[in-house]
């Protein structure tokens, strides 16, 4: 195992990751620092008053983006990017998005503390909303800054409580009156992403580092099912138009269908609102969210084309809407910085395991606009999107190793 | 029809009943006036401040019952209560409730302005938290005036918010600080209540007065169906403990089950919670309400019976906890008072239909403590519990003037 060693300080990176998970710490261990709350801008508070110490330069942009510099040689040069996201699920762990932001601030600074001087400028990067779970769909930041979605459309999007993103925008830029504004979008060099696997591989196979060869496809969808509101005492069971018995049977149906397509298959509903959800009324509207995800394009087309008409065929005596949200097909990261992952992480004396990301991660959209790579670390019984994910001290030193010797070699160090 | 008369002032209960269903109006004409919200709190000081104009004396109680009293010859004598409640669902209409309420107010104010004394004292009451839609179970004041349910319990119950019964009570008393408190269940010598009847059989029978009968049993339970969060990229579909796809079956085979009983059966699943209900998490909690009607106590038992045998049988991979909350059993209102009810209905011009009612009302519980009944009038298509719940003017009048001439024989009224 590699502790701390001249690329990066593993105790400090390991003390600020925890520091960082005492902003919005649930009573179970968990985190609860959803896109743009209070908890996010205290997140970035302390991620700023870091880098400001570091002498970083510090910046941001419309889409919400947090960008800290170490200046390269040529100022002209396009930037390398690294980094993930500081916002979490509702019920999140401490090392999802975190541990990406604090490895690539390490990498950084260790960097600069050692007077190397890059090429180019190294930007450690914390993307907006990458969850989705307050604002859906996620990637909010890394999509609007590679051009895949427009600010306008994102920027229109509510949350539970009708706050719309452009408001809790603003509100995030009016707690940082003093940064700058870089422009949304500006040329890129690389991006390097490290991130918790948020599955059982690396573990399974006693891995340290997984080298990521590409991330699985998703689609989501919004489905409405429009029934008719009634009295749950007086309402002939004949006569209803229940749109939660409707969705029990779609739901029911769909689980059975879409997820027996495959082991690879992964179909998740993971929100559902009944309206008007009071007890002794029969319920009129029921909105849900669909997760679809494959390695597969063409499995993924034709289960996506399949929650459609089942769908369709589950609707009486309701009408249902289903309205696509994300369509993201499986994509391929950069061969070369693959390899580079592989050679660093046997430098470091962790043999990597090549792993397809089955979770979504903002690198899918950098992938689009330059060469892009991620690394992979395990996290306990894989699990993620929890309270109790977990991440051995050991693997975040070491994948902030793999990330620190990656981008010394890219960035064309030098003293 | 009967339009005004000696009775009752119908245009003024009318126009009365239309003013309360400004507070809390909703853009689609319906009503969102929840128990002890700020639209039920502007709703008693609306029905306060005509108690006061009309000299009746204005009271409430620890449970946050509203009674506005017209003074008897006997002071020592139990009174007669008649009234209802003016709480809602959150789409709920301008009738359930504030109907009974006004339509008590109007015959007592209207014997009160001829100056015709009762032997006993006359109270309009209003019932704290009918709807049961904010906190459940409903029927609270009700409930805590006969002694059915304790007030310490009743006290304790929290909303979605977490805001409990006691501090939303506390909040309503804190907003009228003169009213006198009366004490808790103080004898009555009677009940009545008027209410639209929530079902279509007047309407489709042509009757305009329902002499009910009773009201069918009814059986609530809380259910949760605890399984565990993961992420829905990477949690393999054979791994995971999916709350949300287990509630889907359950509600599938209740519905099924359940629901095809027989026609008189009413099964609704109204409310439903799910935790955390993120998009991209796998649910790791689902909870939600059933409320289970039938006019026959054997069939209420058996179904009830059977809803827990399905619940255990649907649980598996994850675990279910079945709370029963209401357990009501059919009852038969007062012979007498129903006589009375079918005599001043023919009185009127009406002839009286002996009805059942398929919704629970607080005269379930007045019943217990005294001789209680009910008079139903129709509401358009049978509709309640929604927004365009509609009952006639001429028809609130006829009620309201079968209630007034009903309690007159019961009062002992005298010049």
């Amino acid at each position: 195992m590699v502790s701390s060693n001249s690329l990066i300080n593993g105790d400090r990176l390991w003390t600020r990751l925890m520091a960082l998970a005492e902003i919005g710490a649930t009573p179970a261990g968990g985190v609860n620092r959803q896109a743009l709350s209070d908890g996010e801008i205290e997140a970035w508070r302390r991620v700023v008053g870091w880098a400001q110490a570091a002498d970083l330069t510090v910046a941001t942009d419309a889409a919400g983006n947090l960008f800290m510099t170490l200046p390269g040689r040529d100022p002209t040069a396009p930037p390398i990017l690294l980094g993930s996201h500081l916002d979490s699920q509702p019920t999140g762990g401490k090392f999802d998005g975190a541990a990406g932001v604090m490895a690539a601030f390490e990498a950084v600074v260790t960097l600069a503390e050692q007077r190397l001087r890059p090429a180019c400028d190294l930007v450690v990067v914390a993307w907006m909303n990458e969850e989705g779970s307050r604002f859906a769909p996620g990637m909010m930041g890394s999509e609007a800054f590679v051009g895949a979605r427009s600010l306008v459309a994102i920027r229109a999007v509510p949350d539970a409580d009708g706050v719309c993103v452009g408001d809790a925008l603003d509100r995030l830029h009016a707690a940082f009156p003093d940064l700058p504004h870089k422009p949304l979008g500006f040329p890129v060099a690389g991006y390097l992403e490290l991130h918790i696997e948020q599955g059982p591989l690396l573990e399974a196979s006693e891995h340290v580092i997984g080298a990521v060869t590409g991330i699985q496809g998703k689609k989501t969808f919004q489905v409405v099912i429009e029934g008719a509101e009634g009295h749950a005492g007086t309402l002939a069971q004949n006569e209803r138009r229940d749109a939660l018995l409707v969705f029990a049977r779609m739901a029911t149906a769909l689980n059975a269908e879409i997820g027996a397509i495959d082991d690879a298959i992964k179909f998740t509903i993971g929100r559902v609102t009944v309206e008007p959800n009071a007890p002794s009324v029969v319920p009129s509207r029921v909105t849900f969210s669909i997760d679809l995800r494959h390695p597969d394009n063409a499995v993924l087309d034709a289960a996506g084309a399949r929650i459609a008409v089942l769908c369709r065929r589950c609707a009486l005596p309701c009408t249902v809407t289903l309205t696509p949200l994300v369509d993201a097909p499986s994509n391929e990261f950069d061969p070369r910085l693959r390899d580079l992952i592989v050679q660093a992480a046997r430098d470091q004396g962790q043999p990597a395991m090549a792993i397809l990301s089955a979770a979504g991660h903002d690198a899918r959209h950098l992938a689009k606009v330059c060469p892009a790579a991620m690394i992979f670390i395990p996290c306990r019984d894989g699990a993620s999107h929890v309270e109790h994910e977990w991440a051995e001290p050991a693997h975040v030193t070491a994948g902030a190793a793999v990330l620190a010797q990656v981008l010394r070699e890219i960035a064309g160090v030098r003293s």
